[in-house]
């Protein structure tokens, strides 16, 4: 780990795991990170407290804050989960995110009270402050719900996804973006998570305009029904297809197959890993493919920050491919 | 406001709000508290979070956490109370110090990590660390529970009071007795407050032994089928009849009659103002009677710090009381 880190400005887009994964890794070598958060959620604790209270959906944020807070035990806190009675399933961070927004009136405010007491390195902004829900359109069917549209199977590839009511931009990701030095698309569900921040109208534009260098850390393997077959060239047209601008300047992905046994336990849930990409499809964006996996075996910490599965990319060698690709 | 305060070391027991209101007035004079808190509270949120998660009571030690606290935001956030669903009733620091609680596995460290972040001036301790019911004989009647006993119409007047099971005493509280320059009882519900903290075995006889100056602040306002008719004096004498021991140098009382408008109001309630004492009842301790009463018309401040009464001490003006008794 380097002890000093470098002051440029980093915006890291996405959801809650992925970003948690990428903000984890950068924030060793990095000090200016914003975090620009998805905001569609609406399953879970997240989704039980937009219903009963009326507030943004914080699990997604809480997420990004306890990636970049400095202390462990603060972390630990907000990831904390109660078990059972009145507050079972809820997160701590998500019940803090819920009474700072009630108390301040202003879910930004209390985003930014919460980075106060978590101790955290850089910011994290919602994408949009506007209550929003996913919907898609699917064949003929018009679907709603992140929750739901997360579970679906689509009957046809590629679908137009969108957000209602239509959404204003936070100005602060829009500035964000504009005075960024690199910016990194984390991996995550590419319609319900990074679909959900980059149809927000104005992200595009923003981010075709930016003069940062512009990075996809593509995902790992395909959702079935979703992404099945789908290459890193797949995944990166299909995040500029949404953000109705040509954006990337790099895309990296992996290229370490990840153990028989681990294979073959995803792909009894249909799950396979991100086909290699054909070197030829692209010559606008520059494609690296490089070994992002993490070695370890899956361990859940409390809570969900990390997601449940074994392959996954691993937070430092992607942070230091990130900065590899920042400086070349 | 004095911009330094005095290093010296002082101790207050009590409960909650008559804690909270001591320790917000002192902390401007003293920088070293510590706040002794009472501990046999299972009423409203507090009883909630007790029977369902199997924790210690928060509700006090948050009111006292707070009154440390030097950041005003996070002030407001402790006491926040969600208002309906699944969390209504809940002030938000009551769930932070269950969360803690079970998080850490205990109680004691969840306090510290919880002054960390509220940015306390001072500790917060728990008087005993043991699950305990408050219990009283009530003639030939034995009463178990604080929520329930606070509401009785005693048979007779100054019962027995104790603890079960038998607590051990947290020896933070013995040792912060030790090293006190100046005690204070808090003014608080004699029985269900004060005795449930004074009954503790252990703490009656440090309070003997101490060299610190012991003052008790008296009440304002007598408890209907409890109290009723009660001097400062009688208040005194009892609190020395539940630690077992003679422990109070001085206590101190008010003076100034409310508004004629209050007293009706409280009158209909039946809470009439505690009884003048007799100068000559008492030779061991010094009774110092001096205006106490806050100014202001009461106003609930968010969530319940502040008691929805009108009748109640100055912060400041008791704490000024203090100092001078201190000094003299």
């Amino acid at each position: 780990m380097e002890t000093t880190s470098l002051g440029i400005n980093v915006v890291v887009i996405g959801g809650g795991t992925g970003s948690f994964t990428i903000l984890s890794g950068l924030k060793n070598y990095v000090s200016n990170i914003t975090a620009l958060v998805s905001m569609a959620d609406d399953g879970g604790s997240t989704g039980q407290l937009r219903d009963e209270y009326g507030v943004l959906p914080a699990g997604d944020v809480r997420q990004c804050l306890v990636a970049l807070s400095k202390s462990p035990k603060v972390r630990d806190l907000f990831n904390y989960r109660f078990e059972n009675g009145g507050l079972g399933g809820h997160n701590f961070g998500n019940l803090l995110l819920t009474a700072l927004e009630k108390m301040t009136g202003s879910f930004s405010e209390g985003v930014e009270l919460a980075s106060e007491i978590l101790q955290v390195n850089g910011s994290v902004e919602p994408i949009t402050l506007d209550p929003v829900t996913l919907v898609i359109r699917d064949g003929t069917k018009t679907i709603r719900h992140e929750h739901v549209i997360d579970d679906m199977v689509f009957s046809k590839p590629k679908p137009k996804i969108w957000l209602e009511p239509k959404p204003k931009v936070n100005p602060k990701a829009i500035e964000a973006i504009e005075n960024a030095d690199m910016i990194v698309i984390a991996p995550g569900s590419l319609y319900t998570s990074l679909g959900a921040a980059l149809v927000v109208p104005g992200i595009g534009k923003a981010l075709a305009e930016s003069k940062a260098k512009k990075v996809y850390v593509c995902n790992l393997v395909n959702k079935p029904g979703q992404t099945d077959k789908f290459s890193a060239t797949d995944y990166a047209n299909e995040l500029e297809r949404m953000a109705g601008a040509k954006f990337l300047d790099v895309v990296i992905y992996n290229t370490r197959q990840p153990s028989k046994t681990l294979l073959k336990k995803y792909a009894a849930e249909g799950e396979l890993p991100v086909a290699q990409p054909k070197k030829s499809t692209s010559k606008r964006y520059k494609l690296k493919g490089t070994e992002l996996l993490s070695g370890r075996t899956g361990k859940t910490v409390r809570g969900d920050v990390i997601r449940r599965s074994l392959i996954r990319h691993d937070p430092d060698r992607t942070a230091r491919q990130l900065m590899k690709v920042y400086f070349s």
